[in-house]
């Protein structure tokens, strides 16, 4: 038995996210579909989470089980031959049975983008959320550097994050300036479901003068005494790397 | 009577081009519909030029002439809201009756971008060419380099184009790197068709080492003796901005 993982990159787009749905068509099943074709047979992937439908990937990681022998090139270049324009597989290797793309994970680093134009860009329209008018970017940043360390993020995530623990380490978060575009990187050992896009939806009111970092500081103090952000929308996130 | 000049950007995946065609949708034809809902009545633009099938923009520019005496906020805002996402007016000013987009340009900015990686990119593939293997970007620039000042790129046009003369003045080929791609940037008076994509083409070729700059150079003294190219495919390609 061979335990393959693979880097996958993909626009999320057109789908209904990572995971298999009723509704629509999920990334998970269309690598399931184009790796039991490879392997004539079928195929399960683990994954080392989830995105939801319209969030992009560069580094998603995800690993299968099989008795095939054929070599690990086909699982990317050959993979690739039968997967759809918007998904790909950067890299394949073969990896230790016991290796899990989730349990061993040790941190992820997201990257959201903001488009600042004062017009809507049809050219950064699938992978930048298009925020007008001033943001106060020390005030951000501010609010940006009490999110870093170990809080308990629960007024940061949306109904239905079946999560035990609210609790998360929070390695990096950094808003950074690029042409007309803001990026916040955010990297930590892990994430609530939405937490991300809460966080960036935070900052920008924050930018805006609609909240202060000590707000900010409160929510993280007095976990789910209120609520967090809006939600930033899914088009502007990609996931850019697990790290194990 | 008004003249409007508006800067249009679009991302042009899924338009035949620019100019109305009887295959397929126009921006030019989408752009004109839009003018004729707003002004209640038949609108023609008049463009900086065309593009082709696939190829972005940034800064297109047309003008239009009408007696309506809407605020200009309307051509801009106003308009967006009646276009499709891939389309947008990025800026609308009154300009004098006798401007003309193409007769009065003095040069134009052309991009071309190229992505470097090993493996397909799902999120670059829409507006990069997908280059894999070595490059000698030294090569490539110094044929870059040869292709700046006034030259006859009869070598450098494909069949169909009408122009009377080939003589055009190049003020600038950049060849820059920038995360995994290179970008081409081409500043120019003017360009016979598919000639940006065919001096991009030509020096791939040069990177890959079946070209010398040499033979660019005889391409440019020696016009039409032997064809430039191939070409570059079109979705690498974006205008970028229209001087006056």
């Amino acid at each position: 038995m061979r335990n393959i993982k693979l880097i996958i990159e993909y626009d999320g787009t057109n789908y209904a996210g990572w995971q298999v749905q009723p509704n629509g068509v999920s990334i998970q099943e269309t690598m399931e579909t184009a790796l039991g074709a490879l392997l004539k047979g079928p195929v399960r992937l683990h994954s080392s989470g989830r995105t939801d439908a319209g969030v992009h990937a560069r580094g998603m990681v995800a690993t299968f089980s099989t008795d095939s022998m054929v070599p690990l090139r086909a699982f990317s270049d050959g993979l690739n031959s039968l997967l759809p324009p918007d998904i790909a597989v950067a890299s394949s290797e073969e990896v230790p049975l016991e290796f899990h793309p989730r349990f061993d994970a040790r941190g992820k680093h997201y990257r959201y983008s903001l488009y600042r134009g004062g017009r809507r860009s049809p050219l950064a329209r699938l992978c930048a959320w298009h925020v007008r008018g001033e943001l106060d970017l020390a005030a951000m940043r501010e609010a940006a550097k009490l999110m870093v360390g170990e809080h308990d993020f629960a007024s940061f995530r949306t109904a239905g994050c079946a999560a035990k623990t609210t609790v998360r380490r929070i390695d990096a978060v950094d808003v950074g300036e690029e042409g007309g575009f803001l990026r916040v990187d955010v990297r930590g050992s892990g994430f609530l479901r939405n937490m991300v896009r809460m966080m960036v939806g935070t900052l920008v009111e924050v930018g805006r003068g609609r909240r202060t970092p000590e707000a900010v500081a409160l929510l993280l103090s007095h976990p789910g005494s209120s609520s967090a952000g809006p939600t930033a929308p899914p088009h502007g996130l990609c996931l850019e790397e697990v790290y194990y």
